[in-house]
């Protein structure tokens, strides 16, 4: 843990807008860094990224990111903002709770890796399973996640789990003291007393929002009628 | 299709950041029906989602749900017209493309079924996929795609197969007149030319949204200086 005199940088205050915005600027970044690519102007970075070049300067404002006349941004300084603002450097440790498909997928994924996540091991009740290694990682039981998280450094918890067991989990988790819990079990966890903080993903929510599209495209979609005030 | 004098609802104008939230809704308001229950405050609705009162009043007004005084909101109206701007009641069918682990984590969630979409196949390169049959559903090798879309009612795919098979396959289906193509395969896709639509989901993102609130949760997290001017 750092001391306050050694502390990389401020703490800057940055809304959740902003916040949401910043993986895909990270993202983009990353690209370009492994590209060979080292500066990039504001309007560039908006043609690849179809957001307005006005929107993208205030963004990096909010961090110190400031373009330079005629030179534009410095691409490492940003993916380096970025990725520290975003927890990268953090050397964040997680472990996978579920090893069915989900579980697995994820475990396979270099997205951990990509954002400096160390996963360490996954937990299952399954004894067809439990001892096994996938990806290098073991497979431990569930019986075994409180001596695990006691005696392992673990920041996240990612539950893929069914449905049924994720709060008494999440509970478990919380009192353990775990920083993080990644939930994708489509049950929505909360907690406002203890230290753990929870990201809900429902990945149906997507969809949702696919499907309204795709309605509104469609030709046979009705016209909006006279009057309507549009909401926002 | 329906004619212009069938039409079941108005084309609401809803915005982005409106229907960015129904699926929330839409989520709550399932359980509250399968819960049994009729009707709810927006004070209720509220507290049950950590969501302003009048931030849903709001966003209900938009598509003509109106609370009544001492009553609150009907649940079952609420949910049939979210599912209806949502498009839940268009009958829209899927097909999985890639059956890793991702693909059959989707394939075996009631994530579908939930939103009105059918899932009719799975289609994948490795012949010892091929052939099989997950979940009811066959397992279709991809030189039989273009064939099957031809001959299936299909409206959107899902892509989880990897990376380097995103674009040409995107491709592939847009020339085929693909209504939408939910998208896993963190290659972002865009395509303004065709009608398709194309919803690129990136888990990666909340993971670092996750990573950010741990970090600035901590005890030691730096304090803002003096002067910072928040960003928004």
């Amino acid at each position: 843990m750092q001391r306050p005199s050694e502390q990389k940088s401020k703490n800057y205050r940055i809304s959740p807008a902003v916040i949401g915005r910043l993986p895909r600027y990270f993202r983009y970044l990353r690209k370009l860094l492994e590209s060979g690519q080292m500066r990039i102007s504001s309007g560039e970075l908006s043609r690849m990224m179809n957001v307005t070049a006005s929107q993208i300067r205030q963004d990096f404002n909010c961090f110190g990111g400031f373009g330079q006349q005629g030179y534009g941004y410095n691409v490492k300084y940003l993916y380096g903002k970025i990725s520290e603002i975003l927890g990268v450097e953090e050397n964040y440790h997680a472990v996978i709770i579920g090893a069915g498909h989900l579980g697995m997928a994820l475990c396979g994924s270099p997205m951990f890796d990509k954002r400096g996540v160390t996963l360490t091991a996954l937990f299952d009740v399954d004894p067809d399973l439990v001892g096994k290694t996938v990806g290098g990682l073991p497979i431990y039981p569930v019986s075994m996640l409180q001596e695990y998280l006691l005696s392992h450094k673990t920041d996240i918890a990612v539950l893929t789990l069914p449905r049924t067991a994720a709060k008494p989990t999440a509970d478990k988790l919380i009192s353990l003291g775990i920083r993080g819990i990644w939930n994708f079990t489509n049950v929505e966890l909360a907690d406002k007393t203890s230290g753990t903080v929870i990201q809900n993903l429902h990945i149906g929510d997507t969809l949702m929002q696919l499907g309204y599209k795709i309605r509104v495209a469609s030709p046979d979609a009705p016209q909006e009628s006279d009057g309507d005030t549009p909401c926002t």
